[in-house]
């Protein structure tokens, strides 16, 4: 009898351990979040990440050579704080050096395609277009953000409500986005709303179709962020509630892109501000299918190409500080929320250290630096430029000499003699548009670049012991982070490709097939 | 009755719920790793892993730039196909660029030092020395088993059995290797052995004590791989088995290290074999208490070092051959195995990109590289310089031309004009002393190497595009890749000094502390 009821007690030990186990398993697959943060850096990688938690140290009061301050929460960013780290493998169909466009693709739609295309296969002359995640969730009633840094149809940003052969066809983009339905839009511009752009483009009036679509477009920082109080829904004087926002920065560059967050005038919004906007527009407190929001710090990608580590660094705080946002979100809804953020590749080739610092860093040399290579190119050298023509050498030039020192910190007399032999052929270059260089001396050391602006950036970043090797994007691996429900999914090291399929499953989107194991 | 029934039988789920979970947790808790190998690629860091994979796939027959090809498992290094993946940040104490010591002293026992430090405080005069977790293993019965492809008493294999003030008192070292008590050393020689080095060391004579201590001391390539046999653990001729074996490779270089697996001879012993020899030695098929087997990729800095992508990627390779040897143990112990592999800084300032190529790959060109640059310098170039002397120019010297294309397939025709320009500039530095450059710029150009073959290593790596920044270690944090038993540990993104705790607590050593969460 002792021994039936034993067989028994096991019997129902094992029952109940499986009931327990496909319980457990049936919880973590059917709680979807509701509400799905992705945000991507573009052209963040370990270096962009290290460098900025390196110069956060300094400026915070501690040394960026000392690791109890480098491990100083504070001192971190907020994304590398979060739970889950992943990594994945970047390169494109054809290239190791994937481009915005093919990257976006593979996370928006788990496509690999070719650089150039967005949501369409791989061909040279591709035909099939794909749907994005943010489609596919949008049709399942999530409403939809999409807040970028750089122009609201940039390949970035366009690969989650567009599918075009070529990103250079913008005006396409911007009709796709018109006619998206998506709830929300925010940062920069948009590149020719009227006009076409490469071949094959569409020629539609962008600002027309939006209107008719039910867009409401602001662009100045008070009405854009009145959204963030739920009351101002309302469009002021009418009684039909904003649905369909375009919210774009009252200060744009030539690029129809947010200033960089280094030099940003008082009537800018940040990143930040911007997908607060973006959260207070997309969030039902009646509750709703939820949201699938995109956020894109697209400048850290051309302040590396432009080799500006103050600019990269800019930026990448200012996106610490829109992941920061979303994380006070998960806060408040911590069973429902899932924040992604990775970056769609490197740029620059920026390295952690360089040849002349070796094993010391000096990252007291950035606070120098006051503003971004673009600011300095518009402003203080433009003015230089006006005032000295060819002829003019350094350090002869006591003016050059000045405006240096007051731009970047840099003092004539500390450079070692390479930097001012670099110095004195980039600002001959500048002013006269040749020096005594090999041409292909001078594609390395200043790429497309004003010479005289990223030889400074180079000169500046170097003595604070950050390299730079490329004026491209690089094939090295990206770190992934993740926090919130089914946070876990983003663990391991995989394609970037699988990203959207992570995130289709986390979302239960079955057109994008789950990562196979 | 039936609502009493429902009460019970909610009662009886929620309790089996809760066992069953509690069970769960108990078994993951309880089952700690019998067998578990540390793999380090000194210097290994995402740049190094994407190169040798990008190399590879392009060794393989495709092309280093087609997704479709280097995501064919055959072209992935076996480390990046174990299944977790995790990363850890590795500045030291006091450098954001840490050294091998600190960064070995973070591995072995889990404490912040400052470079040069193995296993000791912070402190400019360090007094408290620590136990390494090998160490704290070896006390609990498990055998433990270094394995290096640089000398047995450098800094990094020194941190599993010694505590110094300073790597540089090698002979301390060797010291506390012959009183380790350790199972297995295998790889490169020993480092003064008989002579005191750095102020403070011992002059003890090392292979005495390692003869007094019951070590045999193997060096050649029949007797160390014989210890693959078990029958071949007794030594021949006598009935005592070998129960602490020091293994030193036959060929070694002035640094008592291995030779560069591109340049491997036929008598040499790869990585793989020295582990496979490590695991027959430490491996008790009738039971015991399991084994510790830290296992080396010395080299793969020393050629980061230099800036010499083709020596990193062969000692890439040949190190993940080893890890290969242990992912084929684990296949026969699964339950029983943990494999952990990471790297401790990256070296180089490496960069999978460059300026000259920007979104292009030419990873073919790297087939052109006969031998590493250390090969190099002992035959091609050392007969060259022999023959001519300084006065000799580019092109000019025919044989130098001739040389350049056999040692590294550079046609003097295929390059650009800058890329002419540094080669002649090198040549005349090398052969001189000294050019028309700054010391400055020649600081940048060559760091501490012989000019023409850093500058051959440069301008073929770049024309590949593989960019450099740095001759020395840089700051970036470090990819951890894991599996087996207990791998989950290695998840996420966490400091240096965690792998230590990680390790101790997947060994179940109290000493060290676990993780805080």
């Amino acid at each position: 009898m002792k021994k039936l009821m034993d067989l028994k007690r096991i019997h129902v030990t094992f029952v109940a351990f499986f009931a327990a186990l496909w319980i457990l398993t049936a919880v973590a697959h059917a709680a979807n979040p509701k509400y799905v943060f992705f945000f991507l850096g573009d052209g963040m990688a370990n270096s962009q990440i290290q460098a900025t938690e390196a110069f956060l140290t300094q400026r915070n009061g501690g040394q960026a050579w000392v690791a109890e301050d480098l491990l100083r929460p504070e001192n971190r960013l907020k994304l590398t704080q979060m739970p889950v780290q992943g990594m994945q493998t970047t390169y494109d169909a054809y290239a190791l050096m994937t481009d915005s466009a093919s990257s976006a693709t593979a996370f928006a739609s788990g496509i690999k395609t070719r650089s150039a295309v967005i949501n369409m296969d791989s061909a040279m002359a591709p035909s099939t277009s794909y749907k994005s995640i943010a489609q596919l969730a949008h049709e399942r009633g999530r409403k939809v953000g999409v807040v970028t840094s750089v122009s609201l149809n940039h390949a970035t940003p366009a690969a989650y409500y567009a599918s075009v052969p070529h990103r250079g066809q913008t005006n396409s983009i911007a009709t796709q986005l018109a006619e998206s339905g998506f709830e929300f839009f925010g940062g920069g511009g948009i590149v020719r709303p009227t006009s076409a752009g490469r071949s094959g483009d569409t020629e539609n009036d962008v600002w027309a179709l939006l209107a008719a679509n039910g867009y409401t477009v602001l662009n100045d920082r008070e009405s854009i962020l009145a959204l963030r109080s739920p009351s101002m829904k309302q469009k002021p004087g009418r009684p039909t509630p904003m649905s369909k926002v375009v919210a774009i920065n009252p200060v744009l560059d030539g690029s129809q892109a947010m200033p960089y967050a280094i030099d940003k005038p008082a009537e800018n919004l940040s990143l930040a501000e911007m997908t607060e906007v973006a959260i207070a527009h997309l969030y039902d407190r009646r509750g709703g299918k939820g949201f699938f929001l995109m956020v894109e710090g697209g400048k850290i990608d051309w302040a590396c190409h432009a080799n500006d580590a103050m600019a990269t660094i800019g930026d990448m705080l200012d996106f610490d500080d829109a992941v920061g946002v979303a994380l006070e979100f998960y806060k408040r809804h911590p069973n429902d929320t899932l924040i992604v953020v990775t970056g769609d590749h490197e740029t620059g080739g920026m390295t952690v250290g360089h040849a002349l610092t070796a094993y010391t860093a000096h990252y007291d040399k950035l606070l120098g630096q006051q503003n971004s290579h673009q600011h300095f190119a518009a402003n203080g050298w433009r003015t230089h430029r006006e005032t000295y023509g060819c002829g003019e050498t350094l350090p002869e030039n006591v003016a050059m000499l000045d405006l240096i020192y007051e731009a970047f910190g840099l003092n004539w007399d500390d450079l070692n003699d390479y930097q001012k032999e670099r110095l004195q052929d980039a600002y001959e270059m500048s002013l006269c548009g040749s020096n005594s260089n090999s041409a292909a001396k001078n594609r390395y050391l200043y790429g497309g670049y004003e010479p005289i602006i990223v030889t400074l950036t180079h000169i500046l970043n170097e003595s604070a012991s950050i390299g730079w090797t490329s004026y491209a994007h690089t094939g090295v691996p990206v770190p992934v982070y993740a926090q919130g429900r089914q946070a876990s999914l983003f663990s391991g090291f995989y394609d970037n490709t699988d990203i959207a399929k992570k995130l289709a499953q986390a979302m239960n989107i079955r057109e994008i097939l789950p990562v196979q194991k």
